[in-house]
């Protein structure tokens, strides 16, 4: 059974017991542009008491630079690319590190910027993404240059989010998922199947994977976002203290089957916030084994309940 | 095993054997906007010796009448909408037939006007579809009016193909997926994954219709299109003849899935064509259960081996 965070003595023994913070961003931090009560406050008494934060988000529409905006636009200056990990840069990561890709190979985007940056940081061109020529209207799709004009030169295909998906985007795709007998390899960043905004929930990255998938009769080689291990692989490798002192990190998300499932596989423990997507009411559904460590109201209860003399 | 048509005979034995002649349309007939050599004078020489000829297509994007135009500007004049039977056409049939839906309730739908007309034929008013209110950009979808603005008359939603899909499409679609409990019907025309597009494999109705089933956690309710037997008892039910002649229809085609399944289901026996998906490779791997009971190059061959004194 999950503990629910009511107490000031609760707060201080979280505290006592956890040197690494791992935190999903929206749900947990925000809600679109809105920060949630006393965030700022709980970062600072965690950065105040010398614990190392750490920020994981399967958004893939923004780089780590794009986050780094995005936190000192809604009040919380001074967070570190090396601190925030995004299912684009562990995509990028992948197709460096994993596929080793050789840099001279291109690699197809169905996504927003945040994958392309992520990529091109790490020295590969891309196509497809944002390009404009891919909202052409008024021709006949099948007859546009993205689906005739295949790149020989794209060595992978990286798929997430992208508000602006369109019948072009979809089939050219596509186009690339059959080339070669099938055998340039597919990354998706996430397989969400929804996405938060506006107290919504909407198409998420895994609903449109879904659709390439099953139109070129494939399934994702590599899902590089939570709950797959391989972004917490690439948090540890970056942060050897967190590997040495297993059982000093607390994942902190809103969603059960991605952010809690990413803690626990990684060995943490872990806080569900009830501020996104879970309720009281799905936690006591749960199977005693998936039950989160700890769950509370909102993460600003840590500030809340600690108390000015912590 | 599938025996190939290339002899007059053969030809002779095929006109004899069969009153009525189901024809797939795209791959079949035609490719795209260009008809297949001999088509028309194979349906003239079927017409000229009685025979019933009946078009069954899986493509929502249009309307019967939309067909019989189609038919016209390729040279084949004076189909009747009765001849034509498409998925638009089935879905709404089922809608009004099955469903039972009041004719004071709405249909949500994704897809094109193929759809809509067909509803609105049978007496239902339409939203979603072709709306250019759903193509609005510049704005953040969950503020778009489709997704905030559910209309509460809405009774079924039909999914289909639509070339101009979006993220507000997909997303209101999956609103309407997701009220009340997801208990509003949810009707595919089709669940083909790819679509042919001037010699190309596009996005198909599937691949759509995949999407925001993963994204609402639901399957469709029902599939109206090829090889659903819906479509078939449809066909039956309108020409009572075929019902009462089993082993006197043809079912012609170009694809094993759809098509040939299509008619092994319904009773008739089966002639895939060359022309469209499938090549003699894939019919040699093909469970004997499942070969089509004839195979021809193209359609034309019918008219072209038959000779002039036929």
């Amino acid at each position: 059974m999950s503990s629910k965070i009511t107490t000031k003595e609760q707060v201080k023994k979280l505290l006592d017991s956890y040197d690494y913070f791992l935190f999903d961003c929206d749900g947990v931090l925000w809600l679109g542009d809105h920060i949630l009560p006393f965030v700022k406050e709980t970062l600072d008494l965690l950065k105040s008491l010398d614990k190392r934060v750490i920020f994981v988000t399967n958004n893939s529409t923004k780089s780590r630079k794009d986050y780094r905006g995005k936190f000192e636009k809604l009040g919380i200056p001074g967070i570190q690319e090396n601190e925030i990990f995004g299912s684009s840069y562990a995509s990028a990561v992948y197709v460096d590190k994993i596929l080793k890709l050789p840099k001279d190979k291109k690699v197809w985007v169905l996504g927003e910027t945040g994958i392309e940056r992520e990529l091109q940081e790490l020295g590969y061109a891309t196509v497809g993404g944002s390009d404009p020529k891919l909202d052409e209207t008024g021709i006949l799709p099948a007859d546009s240059e993205a689906v005739n004009n295949l790149d020989p030169e794209v060595g992978a295909v990286v798929a997430g989010l992208t508000l602006s998906v369109n019948y072009i985007k979809l089939s050219a795709t596509m186009q690339y998922l059959l080339k070669d007998n099938k055998s340039i390899p597919f990354i998706a960043t996430n397989i969400d199947s929804t996405f938060p905004m506006k107290g919504k929930l909407m198409i998420g990255a895994g609903s449109l994977i879904e659709s390439v998938a099953y139109a070129s009769g494939r399934q994702p080689d590599a899902v590089c976002g939570k709950p797959n291990q391989a972004m917490m692989n690439s948090i540890k490798a970056a942060n050897p203290d967190l590997q040495a002192k297993p059982g000093r990190g607390l994942m902190v998300g809103d969603r059960l089957n991605t952010d809690m499932k990413f803690g626990r596989d990684g060995g943490l423990d872990t806080l569900l916030v009830l501020t996104g997507i879970e309720t009281e009411e799905s936690l006591k559904q749960l199977d005693p084994n998936e039950a989160p460590t700890y769950y509370a109201s909102k993460i600003g209860d840590i500030y809340e309940l600690a108390g000015p003399n912590n």
